[in-house]
């Protein structure tokens, strides 16, 4: 599909802006490639410029119509934004089903705006270790904002959004969904919190509900302010953009921005080290079929298995 | 809380099917603590007996109800149950906000049912590494079928609900949902779909566009059968238990059961050898005071990071 690969000319065609080269290197960190690294190597001194914000939240509550307001916002004010969408890995999803982007095309011709769907097929680690990079290249691209939208509410989509400078969590109005909320674990990493489809019925309840919920938890420096949107008609938009400025002034001046992500950097250092780790591992477990017949047979448990191979995979060289 | 901890003894009594032991083991599991691979040693060889069916789907679509007509209908045959609940480790959701474990009220002082809600504070790996020891306890502890249900429709969630014998997928009516669902990568793991609350507007629209999706995916040599519950009044639980007996009798024929458990194996214990690593490469960090400098200021890559305390931590001993 494409020549082969001059990776000098590629990162500085993106370091210009040109969003072909930009969309090339990100389908680079989608698919795996092993010149990753080199990739990391080449962009990192450039970054570290743009303000990261997460966007989580159920299916359906609004999240791509709430980036898109949010786009148009940050687009008044001539900054330039990327956008990633992290779905899974999914066989159906893979292109045909992306329905709800389609809110964001009036972006779409917006050469200060780009916008990219990405899966994680092939990536060790999914998107935990993809999305760090595919935000360090639309950093060091220039743009002012990287919006990092995930789909589903679970463990890995919370850590993903979280691992941003700020994390909005949208909700739509229900009952018990701030219950539910409380249970995926994703109170304690928003910042920011937003009741979308805010002219439907039970919104203010559970408003409400979130901030009584909030006042359970154990006490932060910063208080998640709780704002009520109508994405569709861009109501509340700019106090969600205001909220989202004031907890960024919060970290800057006490230092937790830069603690945040010198934590963040860390933790993909220390996933990375693991997924190569377990690299080494799977081909240790190659050479030792009978330790697969052993499991099988349950004559050794997981834990010994993995102490052996371990042991294996650290003399491997 | 307890005395000194004697294994063995607890071993035993957790294989008599004490539930005291048996939820002081999974404890242990959920606390990460030291000993957890004695207790997979001691119990691995007395494995693999129960049929274990993972629940998943997002959060309100009455997966606990579900859990709970299943309950009914295993325990009419006299069968020993174990359910896990699977909860993201949460502050919030940190035993008080268990609300719809309510649903399962009814089985609680059932001495053939035991019913644990987890969650996964300080486990390295989070639940996809808790999971699997917590359900060799209750197999182990005897019991003939294990459910593992997962909250919110996240990569990790769907990853431990596929982790079991047969996935059962449970969705309510709801315009989009289906591809929702798609978009959460939940498709291509369901063994069996669910539309619960059938009795409400658009289940069968729910189910077609189900089906019309599923004709639409990857073909695969079991087609997902699409059921309509009311789990509340326990409508159409018999023919979920009849799908789930029927792809069982699938994967046991083509000898597909054995090969889903070495899959599973496998991946369990090239998990547990990556963890292993992240624990020598965060202590390698720890004696690195430099490179966090060197990252932060952007002078070097997480990726070259990586490759140096891979480096370190191999040779660490």
């Amino acid at each position: 599909m494409a020549g082969p690969l001059d990776l000098d000319d590629l990162v500085g065609r993106a370091r210009d802006g040109q969003p072909r080269a930009v969309a090339r290197l990100l389908s680079l960190v989608e698919d795996a490639h092993p010149r990753v690294a080199e990739i990391a190597r080449a962009l990192t001194p450039h970054t570290g410029r743009a303000r990261v914000v997460g966007l989580t939240g159920p299916p359906g509550v609004g999240k791509s119509t709430s980036t898109s307001a949010l786009l148009t916002a940050l687009r008044a004010e001539g900054k330039r934004v990327g956008v990633l969408a992290i779905d899974p890995s999914s066989p159906f999803s893979g292109g045909a089903l992306l329905g709800d982007r389609i809110r964001m095309t009036e972006h779409a011709t917006d050469p200060g705006v780009f916008i990219r769907s990405m899966a994680t097929r092939g990536h060790l680690g999914g998107m935990a270790l993809a999305a760090p990079e595919a935000v360090r290249i639309l950093d060091a691209a220039g743009h002012d904002h990287v919006i990092v939208e995930t789909v589903g509410v679970g463990q890995a989509e919370v850590d993903v959004a979280a691992a941003t400078d700020t994390t909005v969590v949208v909700l739509a109005p229900g009952a018990g969904d701030a219950v539910q909320m409380a249970k995926a674990g994703i109170l304690e990493v928003a910042d920011v919190f937003i009741v979308n489809k805010g002219d439907r019925d039970g919104a203010g309840e559970t408003a409400r509900d979130l901030r009584q919920m909030l006042h359970m938890g154990v006490a932060r420096d910063w208080s998640p302010p709780v704002l009520t949107t109508t994405a569709t008609s861009r109501q509340g938009v700019d106090e969600l953009w205001s909220a989202v400025a004031a907890h960024r002034e919060h970290l800057a001046a006490g230092g937790g921005l830069e603690a945040k992500r010198r934590q963040r950097l860390r933790r993909e250092v220390e996933s990375l080290a693991a997924e190569r780790f377990r690299v080494r591992v799977a081909a240790s477990f190659d050479d030792a079929p009978s330790l697969a017949d052993d499991l099988a047979a349950r004559r050794v448990d997981p834990y010994r298995a993995a102490a052996i191979l371990g042991e294996t995979a650290t003399a491997r060289d």
